[in-house]
């Protein structure tokens, strides 16, 4: 792992911690830039969100909480990275950065109430720590302060799209909801896949960059050019996630791995491996017919991991990821050289080589 | 009960079926000068909630499922006749007054899941019909598109307001949370509980009453007023809540009676009971010490609800819920004279009358 000359628990330690070493020392290289150039922009976010304390209700206990644990902070170095393309991080790119990272960790309370989680970020889930109740008001709350950031920013036409995007959010996760434990031809189709991570992870990355794009008065080629890059990297970041479900260790992941297999959901590399191994679908169902309870599920359970580590699947996934990140990548062409555009292509990198 | 000459389930219907009709002739008179008045304004907002309908996805169908489902449309209404105290109910006003109602049901499904309720205006609650997930996010759905609304109204201040006001709601939800099963002198203390009640009920009155004035363009003065009306009005609309929660029966409520009881939650009969009965107190906590599979359970809380009934509770609950009607009614001393004003008090006098 690079050694980062950076403050404790800087976020971008965090970001350079996901990138492992074998083979990427060009990547050290390009974090540790990356870390001096947008130190400050990233601290000026923590800090914010350090501070964000309400009064002494559970649900703003509940919240900050969550908030001040350590996260990426990917969504507002989006921002910070998009705005800075344009005319720089500026105060109200600032508030955008800070709201995007708060309506992220607003679904994640209500996210771990629908899939019983019980962990994040290492820690116990705040449904668990504060109930379900205070999970679901703090996610409100944590929301609606949000929103109210990115009103006040002032920058054009970011609240409604805020509104729009979190509509997005919502009906994919409807969607995996309505497909969750069902294990057909429509739920193992990549078009499927994809409507769901476009929209419950993909949506906000886009949001990030196109805000951020604003708050610096781009073009709107360039911001056209920046949230297709979102979009992308939102992508990629969900197949990673998915193969990281199957090859990530609890201690580096902050939650249980196999969760996604656990609950039903059809992931990226699910999809490729039922493919190679059609017994797999068989198992697949069986094991999401037996209870939870059932002595049996376990082992049900890693026998299906096993035929996925073992069927090439996670490495065609990182594949399609890795077409994601040069997708990304690609759209950089439609913006001017600058070293924020440069730092973007260290993030599309290190979105691939992260181990949570 | 009055009958009255409007479309089947017109929502003033629904009005007017929440007055008693028992001494209240002036009223059912009242109700019908109402409806005659605000009928077209109610069946726009009517259509307007029936019309909406997103794609296919569950959450959509939770959401308009509940939406559509017979309400009493007291906040539409609110929105309404603040803005024909000024210069009427314009589009900008009918969309605020949709939004309203969006958001009251945005809170049910919320409220429906952390309750564990199980009907909700006389039908299995959606968390019941689709699952506490679905109705979760259903929840989220209908908020922001909620926002949405009162965003596209472009009345001045309306969303920022909306946000605080969600916020004031939230953490009143949150207080009552914390609170809830803890029987001491704090809990049971007026104060806390118009802390709770103000947040979690009025404060949504309050917004339609001054999104409305808004609207119609009223005074800065008349518009306080009109906000205090609201405060007053919900204050009255959850004190009458609490004494229907003993009072009322399942088919009129559309749930099950004693639920507040049940879930541990301070009301305000509750509160005047134990000071003029000091055995509740005891019998409270022993109730709540009870695990609800206990088949003495019922029969405690049976008791502890004959002892409120019979302690006179009910009936000095209905003299606070006058006296905040009678505030509300004052603040209209502030309003210039006009039919709409004569049909706030109307309105304030019928959610004293209602049964459900």
């Amino acid at each position: 792992m690079p050694t980062l000359a950076v403050a404790n628990k800087a976020p971008l330690q965090q970001l350079a911690s996901i990138c492992q070493t074998e083979g990427t020392v060009d990547l050290a290289e390009r974090l540790r830039r990356l870390d001096a150039w947008l130190r400050d922009d990233v601290a000026q976010v923590a800090r914010a969100l350090q501070d964000m304390r309400g009064g002494e209700r559970i649900v703003e206990t509940a919240a900050v909480d969550l908030v001040t644990t350590r996260g990426k902070y990917l969504r507002p170095i989006c921002v910070a990275l998009a705005s800075r393309t344009g005319h720089g991080f500026t105060p109200a790119a600032h508030q955008l950065a800070v709201a995007v990272e708060m309506v992220h960790n607003a679904t994640l309370l209500h996210d771990d109430v629908v899939d019983l989680a019980e962990t994040r970020r290492g820690k116990p889930a705040a449904r668990l720590l504060y109930g379900n109740a205070a999970s679901i008001f703090a996610g409100d709350w944590l929301l609606v302060n949000a929103l109210m950031r990115v009103q006040a920013s002032g920058v054009d036409g970011a609240l409604p799209l805020m509104l729009s995007i979190i509509e997005e959010m919502v009906l994919a996760e409807s969607l995996q909801l309505e497909r969750r434990g069902k294990i057909d031809d429509e739920a193992l189709s990549t078009n499927s896949y994809l409507a769901v991570a476009r929209g419950k992870t993909a949506a906000l990355f886009r949001w990030a960059m196109i805000a951020g794009a604003r708050a610096g008065g781009v073009s709107a080629e360039t911001e056209k050019a920046l949230e297709a890059f979102g979009l992308h990297l939102g992508v990629a970041f969900q197949v990673i996630d998915d193969c990281l479900d199957f090859a990530g260790n609890e201690s580096a992941l902050g939650k249980k791995p196999l969760a996604d297999l656990r609950e039903g959901k059809v992931t990226y590399p699910l999809i490729v491996a039922a493919r190679q191994v059609p017994a797999i679908v068989d198992n697949l169902r069986e094991f999401l017919a037996t209870p939870e309870t059932d002595a049996a599920a376990d082992s049900m359970m890693q026998h299906i991991a096993t035929l996925v580590r073992s069927s090439g699947a996670l490495d065609a996934a990182n594949q399609f990821a890795t077409a994601q990140i040069e997708a990304a990548i690609a759209q950089l062409a439609h913006v001017d050289e600058c070293e924020a555009k440069e730092q973007l292509r260290t993030v599309a990198y290190a979105s691939l080589a992260r181990s949570h």
